[in-house]
């Protein structure tokens, strides 16, 4: 016999995370096709030759790269981005600017202490095809949008551009650590910079540089733009950087101000980037929606109380074994009304356990129909969380889904 | 340079593909959850010995083996039956009966020669941990209803009992050679049992305790109670096998009349098979919903005339860059008046050229805002499958979601 676990930084869902889950993705769905981007999946795995070469050495470290049972060379997702750069190669003829989203799980065998998953749900959202800045400006607005219609009010959508950064320095390793400034202080940063060779006057005028810093003409349009279509809370921070090097022009992180997680959202434009990993040469932007964060500030803030892990609003419990078919002749009824039920699936248990079971799975309501009910044709229901209840007629009319709403008993 | 293409039996879902998808599987969700279904989610990879010596050696040669970068035995789902299994055993404090649900892609390193694909989603749906016969019928009235919500109409759902058929033979290898009365002839069958060294006057008895065979009391109740929860078209079939051989009691698939693509449902109680997996002893029944066959059918039948590939109604089209901001507005207000809205996302592309991207991505309406519609304060709206258009005011009231609905320029 094994051990029932499962493998490190790989997580099972049960049903009351997978109900916050579940309403995310069907939330970011309806927003991202409100814009008019379509959806894309790629296989899980992929030719190794597909996934390699693309992001360095370090990157490759944490592929799951192996031979499938046909002795195939193969990996396991590592993004989204590389299969969609396969995606524009191997299908020339899909309409141009090609505007998807893409939420799948990823694969990386990070070190699971930093408290990183190794499967884990990229949602991505991109146009490819296209340099113009109205494209820029619809990823805050769908940034905007989506974390709005998630319940978000204290969020921040950073921007800058690589145009500002490069002219305040051209050093790539220099921005990586200016990078930093959100988990280090301005001495901890200052010091890196000098153990990089900076000289204090190299450091102070960067530091100057950084705070007299204003948008460019491209990053204003981009700013005005994403306004006019409805983008709430976006900033211009210059000392943005994003650590990859394949951002060409505007960037943008999302931040919250409670919980302190970092970043849920990370993106901007990368116009060589689809090239360079092996597909066509177009011009794309687009952002990453970080799932595993965006959820975990949904259950720390507590942001949708009434979500239960299961959408039934009511238990037709079963009296005896003779009395079964008069419950499923209700719950037939109430399901028809468009009522949430479950029919307790045993008619050998007892009232008190099913009642049990009803409050376990946060299933607000049972109906009981006893010999005493059945015989005046009506129709027990008792709210579990306050302990009230009251007898209504077992007919159509009295069935209705209001019936089980949270607060009708307290009404 | 490498060849982008996908491995053989995995698939890219392009949107139209996806849409099919997506809808099939929102549909199916929305059914479960009706019954008090909850959904769960298990990891893409597992120990490989949570996999392996479950199902037997053919099984094991299909599976995706390997050592993960930190040299861990690790393998790629083959089901969503160990995985369950192992959940079970794991968290021994989920309320049971346990009623979830499963979506999620196998990995099976079949022959692709016979139309079957590595990476398949399953869509299962299992109750654990009652061996009430309400279970059993309440599986039944979930694929009625979901195959229903989902549009289909003819439709059978063949029962049968493994108490049945071992009362006929206790000979498996027997079993699964009359399950291939599906595929061939009763003469060729015969054959195959003769072969088996079945002598003619037991296959005559065979052959004629099947003609005679009746429901039993057990799966006459399963099938009574079905119908009382308004499960439609449900048939004793006492020729209904199912290959595997963990069934213990009532088995059930689903055919369809056209088009000829075997089941599209198969499943059962297993009473033993959670232990033997490797869980607790608990009795399961439940049902596996073939989703890839479901999508060919509605493809094949086009069940979803209406159904695009984008959600969007209407292109707003970009007259001239300095008009921009004009039809920047005119999409935002529409977006809020809840119309799937697409602004074409580059302004210094030629009308023709846009009104042609519209027609390629299946959006039945344009919007057009030139220098005369704006000194009007109107819109131009054309449908692009009629070439009808019309010229209406610019204002909130007249630019409602059912202006875009696909006949309104026909009325």
């Amino acid at each position: 016999m094994y051990k029932p676990q499962t493998l490190k930084g790989f997580r099972d869902f049960l049903p009351q995370t997978m109900a916050i889950r579940s309403r995310v993705i069907n939330i970011l769905r309806g927003v991202f096709e409100k814009y008019g981007f379509s959806e894309l999946q790629t296989p899980t795995l992929e030719y190794a030759e597909v996934l390699t070469g693309k992001y360095g050495q370090e990157a490759e470290k944490l592929m799951y790269l192996f031979k499938d049972p046909g002795e195939r060379e193969v990996g396991l997702k590592y993004d989204m981005t590389v299969p969609l750069a396969r995606v524009m190669a191997q299908y020339p003829n899909l309409p141009k600017p090609f505007k998807r989203y893409q939420i799948q799980p990823a694969f990386r065998a990070e070190n699971t202490q930093k408290s990183r998953y190794r499967e884990f749900y990229q949602c991505d959202v991109d146009t490819i095809g296209t340099a113009s800045l109205l494209a820029d400006a619809e990823i805050l607005a769908i940034i905007s949008d989506a974390l709005t219609a998630l319940g978000f009010t204290e969020f921040k959508i950073r921007v800058n551009s690589r145009q500002i950064l490069f002219g305040i320095t051209k050093d790539l390793s220099v921005l990586q650590t200016i990078d930093k400034l959100d988990k280090k202080s301005i001495d901890e940063v200052k010091q890196e910079l000098s153990q990089k060779g900076l000289t204090s006057d190299e450091i102070q005028n960067i530091f100057s540089s950084l705070d007299s810093a204003k948008p460019d003409e491209n990053l204003q349009q981009v700013i005005d733009l994403a306004q006019k279509m409805g983008a709430k809370n976006v900033q211009f921070d210059p000392r943005l950087v994003r650590g990859l090097d394949y951002y060409t022009g505007a960037i943008f992180e999302t931040f919250v101000t409670e919980p302190k997680i970092g970043s849920i959202t990370g993106g901007g434009r990368y116009d060589n980037l689809i090239k360079s990993l092996g597909g066509p040469d177009l011009p794309a932007v687009g952002t990453t929606l970080g799932l595993d964060r965006i959820c975990d500030v949904i259950e720390e803030l507590n942001l949708w109380p009434d979500l239960s892990s299961t959408s039934t609003q009511v238990l037709v419990t079963i009296f005896s074994p003779d009395l079964a078919s008069k419950s499923i002749e209700l719950s037939t009824k109430l399901r028809m009304a468009g009522v949430g039920v479950e029919l307790y699936p045993d008619d050998r248990i007892k009232l008190e356990k099913q009642l049990k079971y009803a409050s376990q799975k946060g299933i607000p309501y049972v109906a009981i129909l006893g010999p005493e009910e059945i015989a005046k044709n009506q129709v027990t229901v008792k709210n579990l969380s306050t302990g009230e209840q009251k007898t209504i007629p077992n007919s159509e009319d009295s069935l209705s889904p209001e019936l089980f709403a949270p607060s009708f008993l307290l009404r």
